[in-house]
C-alpha cells in the first residue's frame, strides 16, 4: 500500500481549507513571533551565557524544527518570501554553529553538561525533529543546507552510538529520531538510515539497553524489547512516535513480529485507552497511558501532541492493513482533539484538552491555604514554557491531506472526506463536499479502476450512487468497493442526524452519562451558552436535535431536550428532586473555550 | 441552658456500651503502645539529642495530652490501675521537665529554635491540649500535679502574651487553648482564664494581629476579626476549635455579635459544607473548608478530628439555643464520620474518611512514571506520623454521653438516644433502647417536670406514648414537649424503615446519585460484598430494603434492588446500554474498610 502524500493534493474549499488558510496566514506567524520573543530563535546562535535572559532549554531545537517543518509544508502550497527568509536565517545560524564533528544542540553547546550522558535530555529527540524539518524543507524548496547539516550530524551519531558505542545510553529517552530516519530513507533510498532506525528500535528495552540505563521503565517504553510489547504504555507522545516508527520499519522489513506488536498496541489504544475525542493520556502524571478504561473527563490530559502522534501511528497502520478502524481513529482525532488544540482565531493552543471543565473548582482552594492544586488551563495560550504543541499542530494541519488516500496496484482507498483535488502521474481524483457539515461527497476519479470509500464507524445510514444510479456495494473492512469507476461521478451520502453515544460501562467515570455526535464531530455543553448549571442537566436520549448554523465555529450548534432539577435548599433530603423541562445548546467540542472561561462537559447525564 | 456532663451518665447497654467498652479495653491501650513505640512518651523527658531516633515533633505533646484525657474519661467510669500508672508516670516526667519559668514543650526544649517566634509551631495548641488533660485528670482522680504544672505554665503564657507582649505573634496559629481555658474557668470559676480566652479570640484577625504576622489568612481564620467572620473558612479543625470557644465565650459573656457569627458559621457548615456523614473538609490541601456545595466523594478529606470538632461546636450551640439542628448534626457525626474513624476491632484509625474508594485508581499511575498521585488510605492504620486523630477519637467516644442532655430550669432536653442512666442531685433519667438498630426508646424521668424529645430530621414517622397512652405533642424547633412527666414512662417509636436520601442538586458531584440511610446511619456499598462493579449499579429508588443483622458491624446490612449494565466490548457505541436486574448489599458507612481493600461508595447512581 502506498501513501499519496499531501503535496499531491490541493484542498480547494470547505471546512479544511479554512483551517489550512488559518494556519498559513495566522498561526505560523504567531508561533514564530512567540518563539522569537521567548529567545528560541536567538538560542540557535549558541551564544547564551549564564546571566543572560532566556536560558536555552533541552527541547527548544525541536520547537524550532517543528516550526520550520510547518513552513516547509505551507511553502508546498503557497509562496511566502517572508516565511522562507525566516527559515533561511535560522538554518544559516544552525549551520554556522554546527560543530566540526557534526554535533548541533543549542542547549548543550552553551551548557557545561557532557553530551550523550543523560538519556532523558532530548538530544536525539531534537536531532530527529531537525531531521524531519530538513527533509521537508528540502522537498519544499530544493535547498539542502539543513539537510547537509543533518546528514553530517547523523554520521556523527552513527559513530557515537553504533560504532564507538561511547554514549552513556543506547536508545533515546524520547523517541522521535526513529521515524525521522524513515523519512530520510524515503527521500534518499539509503539503507543506512533504515539501519540506524532499526538499531534504536531493536535495542529498546533489551537487556543491554536496560543495563546501560539502570532501570527498565514503562514511561519511555523501555520495560520490554519492542517485539514483546503488546500494550500501550508510558508517556503517550514518546510511545506513539515509537509505534509510528515500528510500523514503518515493519512495513519496510516485513517483520511480522514487530507488526504483531503494532497491531496489538493499536487495538489496546483504540479499544481501551482512547477518549471519544481521539485523545490519549488519562493522567498528567507522566503525560501517560494508564490502565484500560481509565478515562476521567475532568482530569483528562489528552495532550495535543499525543493525539497527533496517534494519528500518525494510525496512518502508518493504514499503509499496512486495509481496515477502516485506523482511518476511524484518524477521523476522530481530526475533528475533535486535533482541532480543539487550536483556537478558532488560530492564535492560541491547548497543551491539555480536558473533556470537562468545572469552573467552581478553580477557586475552591486558593484562598484557604498556600498550596495550589493542579488545575488544567481553561483557556488556550499562545506559547508555553514547554511549547511542543503549537508547532506540532501547525505542521499537522498544513499536511492534513496526508490522511486522505492510500493506493495499491488497482484500488484507491478514500479514507477521509475533504473538498480537494489530488493529481498523480496516474490519476486525478476530486472531492466536492462540505463534510462534516454536510454528509454528501461527490467524487470524480479519473484514471482509477477501482475505488474504495470508507464508511465511518459512526455512520449507520448511507447511500451511494455512481453517475446518478444507486448502487449497493458490499461493505468490507469498513470500505465499500466500486469497480470500473474511471471517469465516473460517485456520490456518497452519509446521514448526518446527530446521535447519542453510549460509553462502555467498563469506563467507570461516565456512569449514567452519554455524549452527542453529529457525524465525526463530538459535541459539548458550555456554561456560557446555557443559563443553568450544565452539570445538573439530564439529556432526554429520545430528543430530536435542532441544528443551528454557528458562524464562529464553522459548523452547527445543536439544541437538545432534557430537564434540569429545581434547586432545593436542603443539602440532604428525603424528598425526591423535582425537575423542569429545559433545552441545552451544544457546540462542537473543538470549539469549546472560545468564549471565555466556562463550565464544559462532553458526557452528560441522561434519562 | 446547662450541660449534663458525661460523668453523670452510665451507658448501660446497647450500641454505645459496646463502643465505650472497646475504647476502654482495646483502643486506649493500643494508642498507648503505638505512642510508646514511636518515642512520644520518651520525648516528654526532653533528653532527645541530634542523631537519636524518634525526633520529637511540634505536636507530640498534644498527642500525649489527648491520650491522657482519654484515660481520665475512662477512669470516671471504671478503675484501671495500669492506665492510671501510665498517666502518673507521664505527668511526673512532664513536671520534672517543666522549666523554672513555667514553660513546657518537649519539642522546643530539645531544639535550637527560639520559643514564641513561629505562630504555626503549635506551642499554644499543645498547651491547650495539655490543659484539657490536666482538668480532666483532676476531675477524674483528684490529682492536681498536671493541673499545677499547667496553671504555672498559664501564668507564664499570660505574662508573655498579655503583659510583656514579647512573643512574635499575638494569637495561636492553631486554635485550641481558647476552649481549654473555658474548661479551666468552668473548673475554677477564676475569671482570669476567661479573660485570656477573650484575649486570644478578640485579637484574632484584627489589625494588630495581622501586622504582627504579616499575612491575613483564611487557613487559620485570621482573615477577619472573629465578629466579622460569618462563613466557615480554612483548616477545619482549627476553625471548629475556634468556633467552639467562640460559642462558649458568647454564652458566658452574652456577646450577641460573637453569637451571631457562631450561628451564621454553623449554618454555613450544616447547610452548605458538610458531608452526609457529618464530615467536613472537602480538600486535603489545607485540610480545609472550600466553597459551598463542593463535596466531592472520592477526594473527600473529612478528617476524623474535624468531624469531632464540629460535634463539639454543635454541642456548645445547643447550650445557647434549643434547636434540633445542632443535635441533628451531632447525630450525623456520631453514627457516621466519628465511627468510621475507628476500626470495628478498635485498633486502627482513619485520618481521612473518603465517601468513595475506587481501587482501580490505586495503580493507574505508579508503573508509568516516577511521581505518584496523592491517594487516600483505603484501610485504617494504628498510628500516623501526624497522629492527632486516634487519641481524639478515644476521648470523644469515652465522653460520648456529653451529647445526651441539656437542661434549663424546668425542662430536660433529650438530644440523643443511648441506653443509659443519668443521675443528678435533682433527677434521674433512664433510657432503654437498642437505637439505632431499633427505633423504640423507653424513657423514665424521675424528678423532671417537663421533658423535650428531639425528633431527628431524618425521621418522618414517629409515635409517642406516656404510660402507655398515645399522645400527640406539638413539634417545636425539632423537639416534642411532654409536661408533667415526672415518674412517667415515655415511649418514643421512630420508624426505622431505610430510605433514600437525595442530595441537593447544588452539589455538582452527586448528579444522578442518591444515598441510603436507616435512621441516622448512612449506608455504603462495598466491592468485596458484591460480585459486580458497584460503580455501574443503578439503584431502584422504589426498592424495598431487606434487613439482615450483621454481627461484625453491630447493625443491619441492607439489600436493595436495582440493575447493572451488561458489559459491552465497544468503547463508544450508538447502541444503548442493556441492563439486567441485580441486588446490592449495603453496610453501614462506619463499617467500611473492615474487610480488606475494596471499592466503596455512598452515593449510588439510581433510576
Amino acid at each position: 500500500m502506498k501513501m499519496i502524500d499531501f503535496r499531491k493534493t490541493d484542498i480547494n474549499n470547505g471546512f479544511w481549507r479554512k483551517k489550512t488558510d488559518l494556519v498559513s496566514e495566522v498561526s505560523v506567524f504567531n508561533v514564530y513571533n512567540r518563539f522569537k520573543e521567548t529567545g528560541r530563535f536567538d538560542a540557535l546562535g549558541c551564544a547564551w551565557k549564564k546571566g543572560d535572559p532566556y536560558e536555552p532549554h533541552i527541547f527548544w531545537d525541536s520547537d524550532i524544527a517543528k516550526w520550520i517543518e510547518s513552513v516547509a509544508f505551507i511553502l508546498e502550497k503557497r509562496d511566502c518570501a517572508e516565511l522562507e527568509k525566516y527559515v533561511d536565517d535560522a538554518i544559516d545560524t544552525i549551520a554556522a554553529n554546527q560543530e566540526e564533528c557534526g554535533y548541533f544542540n543549542s542547549c548543550y553547546q552553551v551548557h557545561d553538561k557532557e553530551r550523550w550522558t543523560d538519556r532523558t535530555d532530548h538530544e536525539l529527540y531534537c536531532a530527529g525533529h531537525m531531521l524531519e524539518a530538513a527533509v521537508a524543507y528540502f522537498r519544499a524548496t530544493g535547498k539542502r543546507k539543513l539537510l547537509d547539516v543533518m546528514e553530517k550530524y547523523l554520521d556523527y551519531i552513527r559513530k557515537v552510538f553504533m560504532e564507538d558505542k561511547s554514549a552513556s545510553f543506547i536508545t533515546p529517552g524520547h523517541e522521535e529520531i526513529e521515524l525521522a530516519l524513515i523519512k530520510l530513507y524515503e527521500l534518499t533510498g539509503d539503507k543506512k538510515h533504515l539501519e540506524m532506525c532499526s538499531f534504536f528500535i531493536d535495542n529498546r528495552g533489551n537487556d543491554v539497553d536496560v543495563e546501560y540505563r539502570g532501570v527498565a521503565h514503562k514511561y519511555s517504553q523501555s520495560h520490554l524489547p519492542v517485539r514483546e510489547q503488546k500494550t500501550a504504555e508510558g508517556h503517550c507522545v514518546r510511545a506513539c512516535y515509537l509505534y509510528t516508527a515500528m510500523a514503518d520499519l515493519a512495513r519496510y522489513t516485513g517483520d511480522e513480529e514487530l507488526l504483531d506488536s503494532c497491531k496489538k498496541i493499536f487495538d489496546d489504544i483504540a479499544e481501551r485507552k482512547m477518549y471519544i475525542t481521539g485523545g490519549i493520556g488519562s493522567s498528567g502524571r507522566g503525560e501517560a497511558f494508564t490502565i484500560p478504561y481509565d478515562l476521567p473527563d475532568l482530569t483528562a490530559y489528552s495532550e495535543s501532541c499525543a493525539a497527533l502522534s496517534l494519528a500518525w501511528f494510525s496512518q502508518r497502520m493504514l499503509l499496512i492493513e486495509n481496515d477502516s478502524k485506523y482511518a476511524d481513529v484518524i477521523e476522530r482525532i481530526l475533528y475533535n482533539n486535533a482541532l480543539s488544540s487550536i483556537s478558532l482565531d488560530g492564535k492560541a493552543f491547548f497543551y491539555v484538552n480536558p473533556l470537562a471543565i468545572r469552573t467552581h473548582l478553580l477557586n475552591r482552594n486558593t484562598s484557604q491555604c498556600d498550596t495550589k492544586e493542579y488545575l488544567p488551563l481553561t483557556e488556550r495560550k499562545e506559547v508555553f514554557d514547554c511549547s511542543c504543541c503549537p508547532p506540532n499542530i501547525t505542521r499537522f494541519i498544513a499536511s492534513v491531506a496526508d490522511f486522505l488516500y492510500t493506493t495499491d496496484d488497482d484500488t484507491l482507498y478514500v479514507h477521509q472526506y475533504i473538498d480537494s483535488t489530488t493529481k498523480t502521474d496516474k490519476f486525478t481524483v476530486t472531492q466536492k463536499t462540505e463534510y462534516p457539515n454536510n454528509g454528501t461527497v461527490n467524487i470524480t476519479a479519473d484514471g482509477i479502476r477501482r475505488i474504495a470509500l470508507r464508511i465511518p464507524a459512526w455512520c449507520n445510514n448511507f447511500s451511494v450512487t455512481v453517475d446518478g444510479a444507486e448502487v449497493s456495494p458490499e461493505l468490507r473492512n469498513g470500505y465499500i468497493y466500486i469497480d470500473n469507476c474511471d471517469s465516473s461521478v460517485i456520490t456518497l451520502s452519509m446521514d448526518m442526524t446527530p446521535f447519542i453515544v453510549y460509553p462502555s460501562s467498563k469506563i467507570r467515570d461516565y456512569t449514567g452519562r452519554v455524549a452527542v455526535q453529529r457525524g465525526p464531530v463530538v459535541y459539548c455543553a458550555e456554561g456560557v451558552r446555557n443559563n443553568f448549571n450544565i452539570m445538573s442537566f439530564r439529556l432526554d436520549t429520545k430528543t430530536d436535535f435542532k441544528e443551528i448554523l454557528c458562524d464562529t465555529c464553522g459548523s452547527y450548534m445543536l439544541v437538545a431536550k432534557g430537564k434540569i432539577p429545581v434547586e432545593s435548599e436542603a443539602l440532604y433530603s428525603r424528598e425526591p428532586e423535582k425537575f423542569i423541562n429545559a433545552e441545552i445548546k451544544l457546540i462542537p467540542y473543538y470549539a469549546f473555550a472560545n468564549h471565555g472561561e466556562s463550565d464544559m462537559e462532553v458526557f452528560m447525564f441522561c434519562y
